[in-house]
């Protein structure tokens, strides 16, 4: 299925088969938001969904489609929201999923992986090597290898964010969104743009980790130099031949970039004023209009996705004693 | 009518009232309390309920009830979750509604009280006065005054918590639930208990403000010394004609005491493992199963209650400083 070829039905597809399995997420004013962008600003807290990602949506679909294709073994390569999507999954479709990890992932991740009745398999010091070897095993047994972002099921499993908000909230007028490989914009903008031709999707990248922008102002995919940022969950280049560019190229209408420093002291804020802690991806679509990268209408009806919540302990609690006790004393 | 008539019945007409206006909040699994009490514990959110609390639900129940009685003016006396609630609420009935605050409310409540097409009165020192100034109000201007917990459409609303729960996790078998006036827990029992008989009701009470404890271990409804506490949502005595305390008497099964102290962690520890500020009523329901004062038995499904997210700034900053750099830099 190639992506030209994705639809709104698609999404819609994939509604109906993840609906059993994952949460209705709120969708709540933020008067913190709304007041500093002098419009309406809404929050689709996907932070609290299941796994605290929106990733176990297009997990919970491509688990489903495999089922439905009778592709026996799947094989992926994340100790991230992607990998806990499908370990998640895995438990209602009783698919047989393997993650493979490099040898040099958080222990943390790896025991949670653990928890689950996945297969967990280490190889390789980092992703690059690991990847491949998951992509080498599932064609050696007879399985699929399914990215965390480059597949139609994944991205329309994630499109169904689009779906609730406009179900719940059809005056959106503009939609902020995480990018990273694109899986999440791009299902999104699918349905939300047949829904409303007319909304505006806005894309927003960390600025240590770049690919999709700089592969759009190359008008091709390009490979970025990319830096360690706490935006961990959309870290990375682009595959060659992904079906998220050509999506993001034609149905995002704007793109921010948001800095490392902006970043993290956006997830302080949202903490300050929304009483959450949310994981770097989530704070980059956040800081998109906390620091004003992009300003609103007065008529604008925002709707920004918090796509995660899973910043490890570490990571926040640098942040918080930086804030509230300053670098100095840190 | 009389608080033993309440039944199944006035908790589903409050919900018909109410499904158009309330978030239906999420029930999500926590790793970390069922790894801890070796039992299955699942948590609502009614943190991201509209205002932030569940008493946005018995608010708009009460304004709904009042309109469809033709009440013309509705007075209260909370600058807390409960005018909160009816703040929001009267956007949708655009229902004629005073808060009395007393003078010494905090400014950042009344504030935000005032954001809102409410009349807001200051009168008195305290609470009581307060109060007292706003039935008196009531009584002259034809109005009705509208206790936060002593009334049962604003029990019978509270109580659609419990349907909620139990239409998602029928196999529930214990619910904790924070009582202070008992509004909550009272309309929640009705539901659930008529819902499922042997469901389990287990009322948690902070260890300064044991109003409902003592009553309940006196058989009638005392006074008992209320301290400063974090938990201010659930502070203060009954009234003495309170519906409530028949409610709790009849329908709770066991109490647990939470102290000062706990409730302050529980408040860190719930940020350390689900990623969320909650306000010291919540932590006191959380810390019944964190602080081992009830112990499930391993086939348990317990329930939680996470009733509210509104703390203020400063009172989550200073817990927050003493737990990570420790109370001698806070």
């Amino acid at each position: 299925m190639p992506s030209r070829n994705m639809q709104l039905s698609d999404v819609l597809t994939a509604n109906r088969r993840i609906l059993p399995f994952i949460n209705k997420t709120p969708l709540i004013k933020s008067q913190w938001l709304s007041s500093q962008a002098k419009a309406n600003v809404f929050l689709k807290l996907e932070n609290v969904q299941v796994t605290g990602s929106f990733k176990y949506r297009g997990a919970t679909n491509a688990l489903i489609w495999a089922k439905e294709q009778h592709i026996p073994k799947i094989f992926s390569a994340t100790a991230g929201n992607h990998g806990l999507g499908l370990a998640e999954a895995s438990t209602h479709t009783e698919s047989d999923v393997t993650i493979c990890l490099p040898t040099t992932a958080s222990p943390v991740k790896k025991q949670r992986l653990k928890s689950y009745s996945v297969s967990v398999i280490e190889h390789g010091e980092d992703y690059d090597v690991c990847e491949a070897y998951a992509k080498r095993m599932a064609t050696q047994k007879n399985g699929f290898f399914l990215s965390a972002y480059n597949h139609p099921e994944v991205i329309a499993g994630n499109g169904t964010v689009a779906l609730e908000m406009l179900q719940e909230l059809p005056q959106l007028t503009t939609l902020v969104i995480a990018c990273g490989g694109g899986g999440l914009i791009g299902g999104m903008a699918i349905a939300a743009k047949a829904i409303n031709p007319r909304i505006k999707i806005i894309g927003a990248v960390a600025g240590n980790s770049p690919a999709m922008l700089a592969s759009i102002n190359a008008g091709r995919i390009v490979r970025a130099f990319c830096e360690k940022t706490i935006a961990d969950g959309i870290w990375g280049n682009l595959e060659e031949d992904s079906i998220t560019f050509p999506l993001a190229k034609e149905l995002v209408d704007d793109w921010v970039l948001v800095e490392e420093s902006e970043i993290k002291s956006t997830i302080f804020d949202y903490l300050d004023n929304e009483g959450m802690l949310i994981e770097g991806a989530a704070a980059v679509a956040i800081a998109a209009i906390s620091r004003k990268h992009h300003k609103p209408r007065p008529n604008e009806q925002v709707g920004i996705v918090v796509c995660g919540g899973n910043i490890t302990r570490q990571d926040w609690r640098e942040i918080l004693v930086q804030h509230l006790v300053g670098a100095g004393k840190a």
